[in-house]
């Protein structure tokens, strides 16, 4: 079993907090990362996937096309947007890199079995310092 | 002379566009960076002052100073805010790098000074891939 | 389950030797790590928690409250400091990275669980090329 | 248990191709990896082995001595070599970095173990976007 | 005046030798970068072009045109192929990271110039410990 | 004219004092850097040599020797040391990163001279975050 990781970067705005409460209330809740006029973060996300390397191809998963699907169905929804109003598998959740790492795994997982490999982990680094990973 | 260089790092949402200009123009000019809805950066910032140091003290500025001075003229204003909105030294002009770089140089050229130091240089690097420097 | 890491640095003075040991004994198994006049390095240290997160709140364990936990417990008995005369959980061990990966999990463990989730991984970087992982 | 990771690099030519196809076969399957005339890369190699630090010496497998391990066994085959002809470990296998990571495994396995320690991880970064992971 | 960097990257095969010399002469002079069979890199090259800000478009040059210009003039003619041999702008030349970025340089010089800019400084990064920068 | 770079890491342990100042007041002016039982870093060093490449040769300075003096010089000093204490150049100097940095220029300047070139900068990398820099 061979674990092949991709990496991609998107930039978006974002914010949050929970639609039902107050902007106050969110403060305490989020801090400065509330900010009803948003922030952003240029993100990093690492996508791995598994399986057997074929033997006469030497790999199970062409590396082109794992960025292709994670072009697809997430850097194009997130990249230069703001994914809480603009993302449409971030809707009604909070924004936060948990929340993402799921979001991005429910939109990746299918796509990646259809070419044979297996989804393994989404990793998504919102700063240099915080960083969340997420196995399904 | 020696000169010492400081990095700091701020998260912010921003958007390029001109406003004398309608969303389709900005968008031809700017592409996605003009965004409607905004979208974001970790910025690293890197101030550069030069001076003499002191024989005795082996240093002409003390970097936790350098430090002090570009939190409290420069990322109090843009961490976690969106520049374009709430950054009053980027008020009435376009949110560039070039333009971001040039408006921090001018927020810290008085106090650096003060200290008995030279502002050198601004950087400022919008991706891993994109750094504006500004020299004066 | 999600996994939410926070990367934090310190800078520390050590030195590898056995109290029960010459410094020539010590030389012939640390080498130059066990330089009797100390030398030191900037630590990189990754603290992976992990837990489900809230579906309400978006996350399981705030990543300000991890930062606070690891600076209260760990950063400040180790930045700046001899780890080896210094740091009280350091007492008594020989100051490899493997112990001192062992040693912060101790530090760390009832304070993570306390806050309802699971320390998961102490990752030590001591230098560019050298790094220990501890799963407990 | 710990983990401890030994991070080396390598400059090497190579080609992705397999002997039985044309060029033009090659390329539909491996894009401009096929290159008849090579490209190269500066691959980054982490090993990471296992075992139970000693208590007196405080580590189960001296940093050092695992650098040399790769070095004898792997570096020196594959730094500033094309790796498809001089490798020895390489020969009749297609140059994917899946296949280099599962062959550096191999030639590591037993000198590892001849350590008392475990082999536990050969990482392959090719480029700063395309990493391999083998586990055995 | 702003200085506007943007940072590529490149793989290619490459060999240093000088053509009139034998494979011993090479390798005495060049070492193990005069492998007749060829070795490789993951170039990292950074661009700095310099210019007045336009005052409404708060840019002199677009950072996704400098792209374009390098990936047309540069990055085509280099990317995954051999430098010695496929590269044309690199015939009849020692294919040292000197001569490379004094090359790159030649072909960058007019097509910025055409867009109102000036080129300031070709960087090349071979390895992570080897830089070179050309500054015409 | 070409600038050749090279960077090399050394791991030191240091204190910042003035000896004819009690703990106390090196302790007001250098803070936590004055502990008197020391700290350390792993540091960066960059040195870059300027010089008109050879036509023939394409280079005007090997990296390799740039790299043996660097180490003979200034490396075997440094590295797994107590500068204060260890380091002959540092004798009576406060250790602050610009002495470091004047202190390396003066042990390379004629070393490099002898091999034709020029020394044009020494850049020291204290911190991910504080760097100085010495033109001579």
């Amino acid at each position: 079993m061979i674990y092949l990781t991709r990496r991609e970067r998107f930039s978006s705005a974002h914010r949050m907090f929970r639609p039902g409460l107050s902007d106050e209330e969110n403060l305490l809740i989020y801090g400065k990362c509330s900010n009803p006029l948003w922030h952003g973060h240029n993100y990093v996300l690492k996508v791995t996937v598994r399986g057997e390397p074929d033997p006469e191809a030497g790999y199970f998963m062409n590396a082109t096309r794992l960025r292709e699907i994670i072009h697809e169905k997430v850097i194009v929804k997130l990249d230069h947007k703001n994914m809480n109003v603009e993302t449409d598998f971030m809707a009604g959740k909070v924004a936060t890199t948990e929340n993402l790492a799921m979001a991005i795994w429910n939109e990746l997982h299918a796509a990646v079995a259809a070419e044979g490999a297996q989804l393994h982990c989404v990793k998504v680094e919102e700063t240099e310092n915080n960083f969340v990973e997420y196995y399904g």
